[in-house]
């Protein structure tokens, strides 16, 4: 049986991480870093400073996995994400069968929090339907949601309202705005909204040097949001941002 | 102005807390500990271990509060709730100005995410509104949210689908149930569902020594949970639970 940590370590400071992840991180001995290729050479890099950071020892292994690109041009959107995740899903079995040996504990560092939007946990199920017997545990992780709402000093549920998360495609679909955090918006979509009366909270880079912040009536900042975003991209190469929408009054 | 820290300090467990969040603890001065009466001397004592565990010294006080009640009779919840919040804020606006001097930083340790479902933020944006100048910092914690899909290996939303967050008092109203996560449930208003196709992953004390844990179709196991619940609280004289529920299929 593999043993497995996987390990939410926080939007992108170092130190919005727990004692219970850093305990995770000390008894793993390697560490799969998955890369999406592109110009993400900059995250490698900032989950191997949370290693030098944390670990008093070198006693581990890094492994660089480089993950399989989604077919994003696919019609029936649920099945190419299911076809993605069966082909990761192939290459994590390799790559665990190969390199975690008797004694081993491996362990994933994921932005966030593990078990919301993030599809490690999906993937490793697969890895076991395959057949592969795993041993997982789950070290939770502040999420760039919260981050979000800390750094805008803001509450996300108004009094007795609920709270939804969805990501960006499902934005539209959506009759009421009270508070709806969005992930995972490669395109901007708030853009396309034009209720004069939802405010937006946005935050993008959390918990880094290059955060940006903004908040106001979506009618008065999306464009300034639209314009920071693009050139942020430009710049880094990489983006990864979220918000808060709430209708006022 | 009085400076102020709303510390996040996760759902029970002291390791689940982030090394912000500590250092944020040691630059506070004065802790205002929150109380509700009734039996929840344990949760006094659990903050007092957190303080202990991570402050190397005793160079801060510890003020012990007790929040007023909130009117369960009213027939208007919303209003009911605004009356307390406005109790709570003359009371915390007294006791700041009697206790936080010159040079002061105090500090709320909060139970999980101080964003989510917690009203401490909302209670100080009011303690503002009557004329006292605040500069607050808040620093994000583990919700019980997220321990809970941590120990039940669970991701929180399928793919491509929303998460809803909510009080069971919303709960009757929803139309559908694929990802919902159930907080602040007293009367455990899951046992009054009959959906055949619901999934229930629940949790109580996450993250501490009397942790109960229960997952199945809702329908063969809620009778176990609702008695579990009676007997914990019975036993300890409160509880803390959330659950997720998902319809399958």
């Amino acid at each position: 049986m593999k043993q497995l940590l996987l390990i939410g370590i926080g939007p992108g400071d170092p130190r919005q991480i727990t004692f219970e992840a850093v305990d995770a991180m000390r008894r793993a001995t390697v560490f799969f870093m998955i890369e999406k290729g592109g110009d993400k050479e900059e995250l490698a890099r900032m989950r191997k400073d949370v290693l030098a950071r944390y670990l008093p020892h070198d006693g581990y292994r890094i492994v660089r996995v480089t993950d399989p690109c989604r077919d994003g041009s696919a019609q029936d959107y649920l099945s190419a994400v299911q076809d993605w995740h069966r082909a990761r899903a192939n290459l994590y079995r390799q790559v665990m069968e190969h390199e975690l040996h008797e004694g081993d504990i491996g362990a994933f560092l994921l932005w966030g929090e593990p078990t919301l939007y993030d599809s490690t946990l999906r993937v490793l199920d697969l890895v076991r339907e395959q057949g592969m017997a795993l041993k997982l545990e789950v070290i939770p992780g502040i999420s760039s949601v919260q981050a979000l709402a800390a750094r805008h000093c803001l509450t996300l549920n108004r009094i007795g309202e609920p709270l939804t998360v969805l990501p960006a495609r499902r934005l539209a679909e959506l009759e009421t705005l009270d508070n709806v955090v969005v992930m995972l918006d490669g395109h901007a979509t708030f853009a396309e909204l034009s209720d004069p009366n939802l405010t937006i909270y946005w935050g993008a880079y959390l918990g880094t040097a290059d955060e940006i912040l903004v908040s106001g009536p979506l009618m008065e900042v999306k464009a300034q949001i639209v314009a920071l975003r693009l050139e942020a991209r430009r710049r880094k190469g990489w983006i990864m941002d979220t918000y808060l929408l709430r209708r006022e009054g």
